[in-house]
């Protein structure tokens, strides 16, 4: 199973709304004989892939999937047709699908062919390559992590606005990997200001290839034109953008999207998750400053937070994380539901669910 | 040796200058047959009231000792005497004294009458339960940990003020145990004026019965003369006061120390130390708001942080730990040298060695 999770990570990011899910067969000789991932939406399925991919005897072999196999035809074969088809003779499922037309129906079908199942025990990294997926079709919302880098005494950048960098080398690294199982990089038009990000993948001897959408809230149009996150994989949502602004996006690829503003004055995030689902993004991993998380959390729209919290102590500074929407009394706080405490070399690495 | 440790947490906040250590007699029979620990200043160290609490032979026996035993004869007997006149065979050291009269001679008187000397593996506990000490004997100024409760996102208050309770219960029982084992609570006027805290040890069933002295700083003299901290155990540290809050003060049994302001009009706190040194206070816990703690890190006058990170979130709030003295560039922040990551029921304790 850990090779297929493995194969799952490679589809995540490319397959929204679709799960991303892993598959591998193993012979009963005992030998991996395939493996495959989901393709883009549209495209084939893990377990399609993996038997498309099998060399030798399929017959009587054992599929591994991170997720029930669907029992759906609509732009590709039903996996479970083509796991009967080729005679395979027991399946590992890690999880069964959430989606109300599957939701057991997949294992229903194997099992009355013959074919026998069997669910997986629980496993941390396997459901986090489906959390927001799963999220999804019981809510049809994204699932929207938060990430922060900050110091012991709770600052993301000094006085001056400085943060490179707060977080160890290897964090960094990891919040690409990060970037690289999104669909999107969601961030605001102030980052976009001071910081003037690219917001891509970079990894040495990166494989997988997917660059997550970049989506900047900029509700007055306040975007330099010169920025480098700027390109063809952006989404520019605003309220207001003069013509000379929108020309030039234009010109650059960006694409623009319009959202009122709210009460603030400030883009009305009810209206975002509709707009994110409209481009098939589901998994949103925000990178921003103060503002925006806050906004976020106070609209219900975060999920997941991922805290990494760095040796190092600032001192006074007015760049933290959740500046905006305070609560009045600690009773109200937001608390998460569950909270996992790890280490990444030097950094203490907390993942948070609301 | 687990005893001996125990034994040195009951003489922790009692003994300053002298070191808090713990002792316990193992008869020849593999029995404990005597415990002390270090009584006040002044007063009988711990192996001596282990030896006068030793009820069967004595002769033969092993000592465990949490440091050195002293060669040194002042108020009392030199421990290294006792033990050689007592005919104990073995003792087991925790760690040597770094106090230059002391440092490695008592091990040798010892092993020069034919006593086997051993020093114990290195421990984590006994170490925090000697840190003070060593710290005073090398520098000749007071240890002082800063503690912090904050949220996940950084906040140790909402932004009106509420911070009761950010931590977990268990968390805030913990801060009580360390309250015990210092020589004194610090804090500044503000936390005073606005939180109004008892500031002493509240524990059930609380057997030491030792109450740490209560030190604030209190530049102008604003402190309301209700305050429930202010009795005979307390300390006021000002640089200006006036007469009828004095007599007030005074009539409440509370001490009162002055030091000049320095360049930011505060109480200059490069003569903060002298003045605890004065009372013997030399393992200083702070209890502050935002601004203390970062003066005293400007000041190179933080020596350890204990940071409860709650898993709440708080938003928006002015109420930061170390909300003072910012530094420009992250390259230039305070970095710990040491750091250890634990958990203490929900919340998530980090303690950071600066």
């Amino acid at each position: 199973m850990s090779e297929a999770i493995n194969q799952a990570k490679l589809a995540m990011g490319l397959t929204s709304p679709n799960p991303p899910v892993g598959a591998v067969i193993v012979s009963d000789q005992n030998k991996i004989i395939g493996t495959g991932h989901t393709q883009a939406y549209g495209k084939n399925h893990a377990e399609i892939e993996a038997i498309k991919s099998s060399s030798g005897n399929i017959q009587n072999s054992t599929l591994y999937t991170t997720l029930e196999p669907c029992n759906i035809e609509i732009n590709t074969p039903a996996c479970t047709k083509e796991i009967i088809k080729n005679k395979i003779k027991h399946v590992i499922i890690g999880s069964t699908d959430p989606n109300p037309k599957i939701n057991g129906r997949g294992i229903k079908i194997l099992e009355d062919k013959g074919i026998t199942t069997e669910i997986f025990k629980y496993n941390e990294t396997l459901e986090s390559t489906l959390e927001s997926y799963k999220y999804f079709v019981k809510y049809h919302k994204p699932f929207i992590t938060v990430k922060y880098a900050m110091s012991l005494d709770g600052k993301i950048a000094s006085n001056t606005g400085d943060s490179k960098w707060i977080s160890s080398e290897k964090s960094r690294e990891y919040v690409h990997h990060i970037r690289s199982n999104s669909d999107a990089i969601l961030t605001g038009v102030n980052t976009i200001i001071y910081d003037d990000p690219q917001l891509n993948v970079r990894l040495s001897n990166y494989q997988k290839k997917h660059q997550p959408k970049k989506i900047i809230l900029d509700t007055n149009g306040r975007v330099p034109s010169d920025s480098k996150s700027l390109d063809s994989n952006c989404i520019l949502i605003t309220s207001k953008l003069d013509n000379k602004l929108k020309d030039k996006l234009h010109s650059k690829g960006v694409t623009i999207e319009y959202i009122p503003t709210g009460k603030n004055k400030k883009i009305d995030l009810r209206y975002l998750p509709e707009i994110l689902i409209k481009y098939n993004l589901i998994n949103i991993f925000v990178e921003a400053g103060s503002t925006l998380p806050g906004e976020l959390l106070y609209n219900n729209l975060v999920n997941k937070i991922i805290l990494f919290i760095s040796p190092k102590i600032i001192g006074e500074s007015k760049f933290v994380p959740f500046g905006s929407k305070g609560i009045n009394k600690i009773i109200n706080s937001y608390k998460p539901k569950k909270i996992i405490n790890s280490s990444i070399e030097d950094d203490i690495l907390i993942k948070a669910w609301l």
